[in-house]
C-alpha cells in the first residue's frame, strides 16, 4: 500500500443530461477547472456503455472482457479523476442494472447518460497522477515526491 | 451538463435502527437539520424495498419497471438530498442482495432497515433544487441563478 | 436513528497492491495514523474475498451465509472505519463482478486485491465507536455523550 493524507479541495455538484457522455463530460470538467486528484460519486441512468467486466483469469497481466449495453440502465458508480499523460483520467467501476439483470465493471468507452446521471466530486489536495506501467497494462496512481 | 462548484459544509454520520424507514429518516433529517444539498453513502441491510429497476424501453419519458423485494438483503446505496417544492427529496440508487440474488436501481418506497444501516452525508454549500419536468417525468436537478 | 453532526477532518488516497488484504491494509492505516471515524469508498479489483451475502431468513439475529470468491473481479466498495475494543474495525460492503457474474455483501475475510484497489477515505471529527450487541450478533456504531 501506498498513500498519501491531504485536506479537502472544492466541491462539484454536476447533471449530466441525457445522451451526454459521462467520461467526456467528467474530463471535460477536469480540464477546465483543472481538477487534478479527486473521487466522485455518481447515480442516475445510462442509455448505453462498453465495460470491462473482469480478467478472463486470475492473471497478470489480465486478458480482460469487454461487455456492452445500448439498453437504458439503473446506475450507482464510484470514481475517480487523477492525469496521466497531461490530460485527466477518469476511472470509473459502476454497477447498472435493468429488469433484464445487472452488469458491473470498469466503463471506459461511449457511457451515454439516459435522462440524467448526477455526479457529487470531491477534490483533494492530494499530488497524484497515473504512470502506465507496462508489466500489468495499467497506470495505478502514483504519489510523486 | 450543468455544474456549481463549492466548498464543504456539516458532515452526518448517522445510524437507521432496525425496522425504520430509509427514506423517512432521511427526509426527516434532512428537515430537522435544513440539509439543503448534500451527497451520502450508505451500507447496511434492508428487509424490503419498492425500487425502480429501470426504464422498460430506451425512450424518453421512461415507461418505468418496479420491483419489490421483502426479505432481508445487505446493500449499498449512494444518494443525495435536494429539496423540491419546499420539502427534501432523497434520491437513493443502490444495489441490494443475499442468496437469491441482486437487485438493483432507484429505493423509492418503503425501505426498511433490517439490523442497521450506516449513512454518511457530505452538506455542500451549493444551491441547487428538484424541479419536476413534465417532459421526462422527472425533477432533475437545477442550479438557481 | 440516532447521529452526530460535525466536520471534516483528513483526507486519505490509498493505493492497495496486488495482493495485499484490503481489510488488514485498512486496520494498518488506521491503527498508524489514528484514523478513528471514517467513511470510504473503493474501486479496483479483487483477486479474492470471503463475504456475508445476507441472512438466511428475515429474523433477528440472522444467521448469515457465507460466500467465497476465488476469481478475480471488479469492485466497488462502501465502507467505514470506527473502533471496537480498542482497534480499529472496518465495515466494507461490496459489489465484485466478472464475466461468470456478481456478488454482494459485506466482506469480511480475505479480501485480496487483484492488480490494484484504489481507496479515499474521508475523516470525521464526530466521536463513535462500535459496541458489540449479543441480541442482534453485530457492533452497531454508538455514539458516546
Amino acid at each position: 500500500m501506498d498513500y498519501r493524507k491531504g485536506s479537502i479541495g472544492r466541491l462539484f455538484v454536476a447533471r449530466i443530461d441525457h445522451s451526454e457522455d459521462l467520461l467526456a463530460e467528467l474530463s471535460g470538467l477536469a480540464s477546465k477547472e483543472n481538477i487534478r486528484s479527486a473521487f466522485f460519486v455518481m447515480l442516475g441512468a445510462v442509455g448505453s456503455a462498453r465495460l470491462v467486466i473482469g480478467p478472463k483469469e486470475k492473471s497478470v497481466p489480465p486478458e480482460i472482457v469487454w461487455s456492452t449495453f445500448n439498453d437504458a440502465r439503473e446506475i450507482i458508480g464510484v470514481g475517480n479523476i487523477f492525469w496521466e499523460n497531461g490530460a485527466p483520467k477518469i476511472h470509473l467501476h459502476g454497477a447498472a442494472g435493468n429488469s433484464k439483470g445487472i452488469v458491473m465493471g470498469c466503463i471506459r468507452k461511449e457511457a451515454e447518460a439516459f435522462m440524467v446521471v448526477e455526479v457529487f466530486i470531491v477534490e483533494v489536495d492530494i499530488q497524484a497522477e497515473r504512470v502506465f506501467d507496462e508489466k500489468i497494462g495499467f497506470s495505478p496512481v502514483r504519489f510523486p515526491g
